[in-house]
C-alpha cells in the first residue's frame, strides 16, 4: 500500500511525500520536533539542546510548526513570562518519520564531504 | 532501540536524525529520490515528473545526491548524449524514510495556510 504511494506516477501537491517534505522543510525543523517528542519544553531548553541555532531562527521554526498545527504554544504569566511548547497529536505522528530517519542516519558515514 | 535514539539528550553532528536531515535538506531533494525509487531515469524524465522544478535546481540536487553517494550518474555517448541516474544501495535505503513520510502526509489536510 505504501509502496504504491511512493511509486505513484505524478508528484503533484496532493503527493503525501511532498506534503510531508513541505512540513519538514527548512534547517532545524526536524530537530525541533525531535526535541519535543519526549514531552513539552521551554524555549530555552530547546535552544540549549540545538547547538548553533539562533533565537531568531528557533522562533521562526516554532511559529511555523504552530501554524501547521504540529505544536502548541502556552505562555505562563510568570515573571519573566515562560513559554512552553508541546507537540499536538498530529505532531507526535512524525515520530515514525524521525525513527526512520534515525535508522538511515546510523548507516551514514560521519562526514563524506 | 530507535526510541532511545530519537530521545537522546544532545543533538550534535553525530545525531543520526541530524545526519539524515542534512542529506535530505533543500527543496525537491526528497522528491528527486522518490522519482528514482522505482528504477533509473533520465534527466528529462525526472524533470517532467517534478512539475515546477527548474533544470538548474534539478542539476544541483542531482550533483549533491551524487556527491553524497545516494545515486550514480551514467553518461551514454549517444547523439545527443543521454544521462541516466540510478539510486545506489545506500540511496535505496531511504525508501523507509519516504514510506513514513507518505504515511504521515496522508493524514495532513490539503492546504492549511
Amino acid at each position: 500500500m505504501l509502496e504504491s504511494l511512493v511509486q505513484a506516477e505524478v508528484c503533484d501537491d496532493e503527493c503525501p511525500i511532498k506534503k510531508t517534505a513541505t512540513v519538514l522543510e527548512g534547517r532545524w525543523t526536524t530537530l525541533v520536533i525531535r526535541e519535543l517528542l519526549p514531552g513539552k519544553k521551554r524555549f530555552t531548553e530547546i535552544q540549549r539542546a540545538l547547538t548553533g541555532i539562533s533565537p531568531k531562527v528557533l522562533t521562526a521554526r516554532l511559529r511555523l510548526l504552530e501554524r501547521r498545527r504540529l505544536l502548541t504554544r502556552t505562555v505562563f504569566a510568570t515573571v519573566p513570562p515562560t513559554t512552553e511548547y508541546e507537540l499536538t497529536p498530529l505532531g507526535h505522528r512524525l515520530e515514525a518519520v524521525l525513527d526512520a530517519m534515525a535508522e538511515f542516519g546510523r548507516q551514514l558515514p560521519g562526514d563524506d564531504e
